[in-house]
């Protein structure tokens, strides 16, 4: 049967429906505005829902169920968002008010609705859309303002035993290291996000007298990356350091990608960073797939053998266990719509 | 139905006849010789099931099935010892020979055989034996020469996706800091297990001018280390210092219980540190319990307070988020015993 998965983001709610071959037949997407009520919200998402429906040609008695996936601490089991920062919910029973909303308007029977966390659902969306199909185990990083992490275990989600589980991370790996944002220092978080690593780049680049990141990050407007050249840093000035506020993500893969000697540093230390918290996560799960995601994966071609091999050479067990393939999440928001249709199944 | 456990040890095999209540019926043991050939021990392994039947009073058709703890990296579904450092085997097809010698001796059909790796073992013991049988999720540490681990979730041992998981001693908390045995730097195991704490104590002994870590070390058989005070270390000279290499946890904990002040701060960095791969996993999984066993838990009284205390601040999510209840593991051996049973039941 069909499933209706929904992304709640802070910035826009996006949603599909999503056939029994995990394609989305139909989708759309409507703003967020999350300095409102919770339950204006909500009723927003029953709107897209049934505007969904209409578009696929179906009724809500057509679809298994609705999948969402929301940002925050959830508690699976009742479907409430116990707590999220990025939409300032707390307590917010979700699936509950949801349910009631589409029944009352549709008249259609009581209506399935799952809640997880967003990066559980982007994990499941990755697996079930990865064309190696018989893959059953699999986690996910994304690596973006934060770290965000799903974890399949035998071909469903695993969310941890109570709410909060399965913040890989936050998981530790260099005690009374950096500050993390969630209090502790040292968290995966604070060395592998996207942040993390433009954040190193920016203090490698201050103390470089000349770096190709910091014409990237000042020439967006000028040209587009890949255009520039190293010869284009002849003119640079200390003033140019200045740009340095506006380097982003991709400024940086690009810099790696034309060998600038600081973004290759950086890079290479954040690659190191990376693979320890990976081997971490083999040695806990053993999936079969490690999955990352997010922006700067578009320099996936650039980490994928130095983490391969960082993880062989450094995975307990050596060659006798079985060390995951590492893969690009190439699914992107899809990924998170399909994920959370899949809820409806998969958990 | 009644089950066998076996224990598989570098110096003992210990067995059980386990009944319907997780309680011991009978026990036996044998010596490993663990420098023989597997099939020979195997072969002893068969010999103690029969003695322990025929000790009980039933035979093999009795039992639904034979749970082996073995050390080492296991291959749960096929039963086959992958690799163990403690009684040097390569690729030991456990479960399927011992079932062999067993129905060739006894003709009594199939014999269910599961093995599992003596932490996870422990770990399904403890559970199963815990007085709040409510119990569903839980991980053990076992604090010795290394950190064994073992996780249970949703009622079931839990080893991975694939032979080699499970390895939480082998999560670097410290990137890039002490050399751990299993080739990376900076695992928890290099920083929690019994022999860290042991040599950390000695370094700090050895950096302080009296210490009654001296003391204790070279007292053991002068008389009970409880009876030692203080003011034994009046006559303490530089040379008292060599008793060090005696050392061990025991004489740690009884040097922290009389207030000794190294002592006293290398167990508040100690727990620190297992405070923080505590609290990794309860990000990870959330389990209910985390017990700890070892001998050094003998001064669990010591450890409780802390680490609870630590867990609550330090977890993700914290207020909002299940935190785990420390407990001591108070099966020990008995512990490996029932949960290999166990097996035939959890897994």
């Amino acid at each position: 049967m069909k499933r209706v998965g929904l992304d709640l983001g802070g910035t826009y709610i996006k949603g599909g429906i999503v056939d029994e071959a995990n394609r989305i037949v139909a989708r759309g997407a409507t703003p967020t505005m999350a300095e409102r009520e919770a339950e204006e919200i909500i009723r927003d998402m029953a709107s897209l829902v049934k505007k969904l429906t209409e578009e696929a040609g179906i009724t809500l008695r057509d679809i298994a169920g609705i999948g969402i996936g929301s940002p925050g601490t959830i508690d699976a089991g009742s479907g409430v968002v116990l707590y999220s920062n990025n939409i300032r919910w707390e307590n917010v029973p979700l699936a509950e008010l949801l349910g009631k909303m589409l029944t009352e308007d549709a008249d259609c029977g009581v209506i399935k609705v799952r809640v997880s966390n967003d990066a559980n659902c982007a994990a499941l969306g990755e697996m079930v859309c990865d064309t190696d199909s018989g893959i059953q185990s699999a986690v996910l990083l994304t690596l973006g303002t934060g770290v965000g992490s799903g974890i399949i275990l035998n071909g469903k989600l695993y969310e941890g035993e109570q709410p909060g589980g399965a913040e890989l991370g936050h998981m530790v790996i260099c005690h009374g290291g950096r500050q993390c944002s969630c209090g502790r220092k040292g968290c995966l978080e604070a060395y592998v996000s996207a942040s993390a690593l433009v954040e190193d780049a920016r203090q490698a680049a201050r103390n470089t007298e000349k770096s190709l990141l910091c014409v990237l990050a000042g020439a967006e407007l000028l040209c587009p990356p890949e255009k520039i050249q190293q010869s284009a840093m002849d003119g640079l000035t200390e003033k140019n350091q200045d740009r340095l506020d506006g380097l982003n993500g991709k400024h940086v893969i690009e810099a790696v990608r034309q060998k600038d000697p600081a973004a290759v540093k950086v890079f290479e230390q954040y690659l190191e960073y990376l693979g320890c918290g990976i081997t971490n996560i083999i040695n806990i799960f053993r999936p079969e797939v490690i999955y990352l995601g997010g922006g700067i994966c578009e320099g996936f071609d650039l980490m994928e053998e130095t983490l391969q091999k960082y993880i062989r050479e450094n995975c307990f067990g050596g060659e006798i266990a079985a060390v995951a393939q590492i893969k690009k999440a190439a699914h992107g928001n899809d990924a998170g719509i399909i994920g959370a249709a899949a809820l409806i199944d998969l958990t």
